[in-house]
């Protein structure tokens, strides 16, 4: 099996998802394409890098991830593809590997130097086309590109821990489907700085202040009520499955009566600390 | 062919849907997996459960129909795995089945029961995951859950025949892409009362009456003109495709002029009556 | 390899689209389905026929790409199936494949007439699954209608090269994801009348005008700095990956900052000139 993903910014409206993956099966007939997402906000790297990050371990190892996020070749830039955790990821230098690079090294990464032997009227998605192909009938790194060190950096805000372990300062990447909010804490920070002290979960100049964090949404439920009406809108804190601090509302609906983001005012880039207890 | 269709409240922007198709292929490399609808509304049983019934009767009988909405289990509900006229179907037991039970007895139903078999840090959803690959690979429902009599009844109105035949009074259960407006008034229901008499569908007091109902849109349109312009916006009524009474207006578009549901003011719970003359 | 490509306006809410290719997979279980697009505007055929023209040649010959927008007939249209350049396209007889037929002339178009072949309760839709179907396995057209000579033109304002090649006057037919204004007029016909000469593209009175046509977005940036923000929203044309002249914004965000349609006050079926220097 060779499963090709995609994660761009191109929505669905027009007709480039679908000439993609035209593109796709022309060259690679057997290739198996998934979609991750095509409604990346429009040249967002970091939602793009969020949104990959915390998709690519449902994927088999050996799977090939397309990301089409801002990916025009200028001079400023460059094309990589990178091996990475046993996946392999296609995208422009621009910050968009940054959540991954910053968990584990890169086992490879390439500058792709294939552009000139493509036909001149060749667009840059041709390019990765030509690469994602590659990749998925299992072609070697090498003969795509040129080996490079490092990729560039997230420009983002970093999560930061307290140099005397009392508390974990995070921001927020990303706000889902149902207006939860999503930050860059993840479980393994607070799990190395936790230590079974109480904590603090503040934001908004704590004005909000949550003290546990569930496994899972439904943990806010502690009555035999069904529906369970009673809990809805309750405000709880997680470690969703990609493993990043969410804050939530139970069973919230932005499109009715608001979720996390709206109700808590959180957005993209707010800062969320949890301060421990001596 | 092992055919799995999806049916979620997960968007299309955030990772969710991606990463649960390669969850499925990790698990079940062949399999073949279809997308029915993804914008259900946000934990919306009585939605999900329209448009799985309106759409599982075009897959091949032995199909398996995952519904992710509003799954996450808590001591007051449980995971469902159904067979119902040759297809199957996985749900949390929270009326998702309702409007399917309602037509015909399920052939088996049982409590997943597999949850202490996975991981420790499996979610609801790797549950479902492992049911689905498992009936798509033509496996047992007793190997994967208990048998039990009956699914949760969906906790909507229901349509009501009167004791004289006089009339039935039911409810718009759904307002489609195009702005028209669904009821859970069936053409069996209909069929079984009318006997060749005259009728009149009635809704919002009587403002607005409907006479006749026809096979499709285009009935609607009685003259040679092109393009039938003439008829844009013109109020029928019709038997959609999946054999519920629909109140339409001809050629309408939501975004612009407006649909049904907006401009006769019809929305979801919302009552309407065929009254049939004596 | 037997791709079935889909455009409609059915939206990506409701069922239709998933029982759509439930159909299709009950008829032909190798079928290889790509979604176009399900977005176009409801009953927009000039949307559908630009969409389907930008997307069509990334796909392999012998792909079928079936249209279903508009689709119902009615006493004064027909369906229809047209090979045109190794290409299968099935529609209703509405405009939709104008921007086609005008480019290169049809192989053979014919007027489908199966429908009294099939189920009485077949609807439209089920017509052109069958269609497709047969199509994708090899099936020859005249098996499934009667040929004819000529499909509906589209009824859209067509772009004019004036008579002394001082001029050539178009429309825009699409706007896109990103806001991007795209026209008729095309990279053939400009090339055809430009031979050396000076421009300029002049829309909306004239008020705003570009010089110069691009190769990519990206041949706007003429400096080294990252990233490349500086020339965000900056102005410019292009002829697109389909081949026709698209005015654009750089990195333009429709959802927050706006886009060239917006920004520039440029519509759907707005006129764009360039007027070529004597």
């Amino acid at each position: 099996m060779s499963i090709i993903t995609l994660t761009t910014d191109y929505g669905l409206r027009d007709h480039f998802v679908g000439a993609l993956k035209g593109k796709l099966l022309s060259e690679f007939p057997e290739a198996k394409i998934v979609d991750i997402s095509h409604n990346i906000d429009h040249f967002n790297t970091a939602e793009a890098s969020y949104v990959i990050e915390a998709a690519y371990s449902s994927f088999p190892k050996g799977s090939v991830h397309l990301i089409g996020v801002d990916i025009e070749l200028d001079r400023n830039t460059r094309h990589v593809a990178m091996q990475w955790n046993g996946h392999f990821f296609i995208c422009a230098d621009n910050g968009t590997l940054g959540f991954l690079t910053q968990k584990i090294k890169a086992e490879k990464i390439v500058s792709i130097n294939i552009h000139d032997r493509l036909p001149e009227d060749a667009t840059d998605l041709d390019v990765f086309v030509k690469v994602a192909c590659h990749l998925a009938k299992g072609g070697n790194l090498n003969v795509i590109g040129r080996e490079i060190d490092s990729v560039r950096e997230l420009n983002e805000l970093k999560p930061l821990v307290a140099n005397d372990n009392s508390s974990i300062k995070g921001y927020v990447v990303y706000v889902d489907h149902f207006g939860n909010v999503v930050t860059n804490i993840t479980k393994k920070m607070f799990s190395d700085v936790v230590k079974g002290r109480n904590y603090e979960i503040v934001f908004r100049s704590a004005q909000h202040t949550i003290r546990s964090i569930f496994a899972k949404y439904s943990d806010v439920v502690i009555s035999d009520t069904y529906p369970p009406k009673f809990y809805e809108g309750q405000r709880l804190a997680l470690f969703n499955s990609a493993g990043n601090l969410e804050i939530a509302l139970y069973r919230s609906n932005p499109a009715t009566t608001g979720g996390a983001s709206s109700l808590l005012g959180l957005g993209y880039r707010d800062a969320v600390t949890i301060n421990f207890s001596q």
